[in-house]
């Protein structure tokens, strides 16, 4: 895909994030990310906050299943993904639009915490502490973007929310 | 500062990172990181490696300290920061330019690991689970943007490259 | 402002620039950029339009009266801003949030198109053909941004939908 | 390509465009922006300004004969585009390393200027004012992107410093 448009946003879970997997078995995990700029004011000598964006988001595969085992409600993260706009029709009707993130890459911010980090299982093999080239994504055996499940019905593996019969009446966040 | 230029890189650490401690007892990070672009080949129906990014990252105060705790060689994250230009004199008097990047926020890449987070000590006092306004930014007293501190002479606190004497003629990276 | 979330978008314009001025004077132009991504089908061989993304953006003083004075409906731009929630309430007191970009710099793309640039009058005075620090930003007299009438009231000054009285029941684009 | 470092950067031409031909007819544009962030002075009641960033350029194809029609010496630009590393060798034999943008897009920045925008002859066509899927890339067959053009051999195609015998000692700005 060309020509998406890309952002990073910082921000906290506005709770844990859910879990679930579509009927191929893909993992896809979702969360809100609520991001409050802040301009300092001479008066009080004090920052103040500026309106929150709550920005809904959403992660495949072996990433979603690590987000959803490391992250938490009010853990404070750095995002990169692209803005999408996903169309919805109402219990009355009416068509709606919402932006949402499409995840490409997400951690928890170190700003003001430490994080332990671990690498999953599935990336499995003494890969240890290679960088460059061939470290920085790991073999293409591992790579849950370059398997043959990914080529499974897009309709299905791609969106959570084409699930027949689904209702989609809730509020965007 | 307005009109920066900002960028987020996705890649993975060269080194452990080194932390060091400015005269007036300010903590700083420095590491470098390595970001390979791919492009996928018909041919061989594999990822070939494009050429490799080195960018070397510095991060101040309590981040800096957490990086420091958090990270090693090899780790993949994800890193929001300030491109700038540093100019430094050779030992033969030549002048070279060199970019870095300023960071405003680094994590540990969740898509090939899980991370264990841990609010950091001086962060301390129950602030719990909170988001949005209050909880994005902790309290005040706790930011290290805002305390006194930061208003130490800004070429010692900033700079640890503004050590009187020292010798910067090594290679950039 | 700090912590905002920028992004960069792409894309053309769905129609003519509205350029409004608020009661102190302050012009607003706002528009709605339209930014379609594209997969290349290898079965097709050509390129397949992805979900069109519609952003509504504002922008305010002399950049809005260039703005409207360059651009028209379907110019492709380059968009660089802060995204920015709003909230409204509709005519039967339901409360929504839409997304929009402040902007901060635009400019037509020169991808398909040629443009002839003229300096704005208001920056006058032979700058030429400056560059860097001095000619980046034109001198601080010339800047909007930096003039006493920035300090007007911040609900009249920046906000045309903070009109009394108006109604905002409007779709978001 | 996947993975790549993408930034936009706002900021004034240090000199006129330098358009080239590859030897299979492939038009080159090569260009430096010079960006200067800026601190705004409480004492002085001024803005300092902060150390220059040069980031060189270069842009491919259509786009590169607009931008040499375009622009000139001191235009302030808004430019997006993907950070590479460029290895090269001096006279002396040292190796040496610059950062430099490929840019995806182009355009003059309506901050303190105007532009009359005319489409390019080559993108031809009645098209006017569309947008949308459609509008957005004009049509497959005048998209200098996917013109059979393109599949040149690469190293020619894509990259000026390929041709044999050129020397490169040149400061890289």
């Amino acid at each position: 895909m060309a020509g998406e448009t890309t952002l990073t946003v910082i921000g906290n879970l506005t709770d844990d994030p859910e879990l679930r997997f579509t009927p191929s078995g893909a993992a896809v995990a979702n969360f809100t990310v609520a991001s409050t700029p802040r301009t300092f004011n001479k008066q009080t000598n004090a920052w103040d906050d500026g309106e929150t964006l709550f920005l809904r988001c959403s992660i495949w595969r072996q990433a979603a299943e690590n987000v959803a085992e490391s992250l938490t409600r009010g853990t404070r993260v750095i995002v990169s993904g692209r803005l999408k706009a996903r169309s919805y029709e109402t219990r009355e009707g009416e068509k709606r639009t919402v932006m949402e993130l499409e995840v490409d890459e997400i951690g928890p911010s170190l700003t003001w915490a430490t994080a332990k980090v671990t690498r999953a299982s599935r990336s499995g093999g003494g890969a240890g502490g290679g960088f460059g080239g061939g470290g920085q994504q790991a073999a293409p055996a591992n790579d849950p973007w370059a398997t043959p499940a990914q080529s499974a019905p897009a309709a299905a593996a791609n969106d959570p929310w084409a699930t027949p019969g689904a209702s989609n009446d809730e509020p965007p966040f």
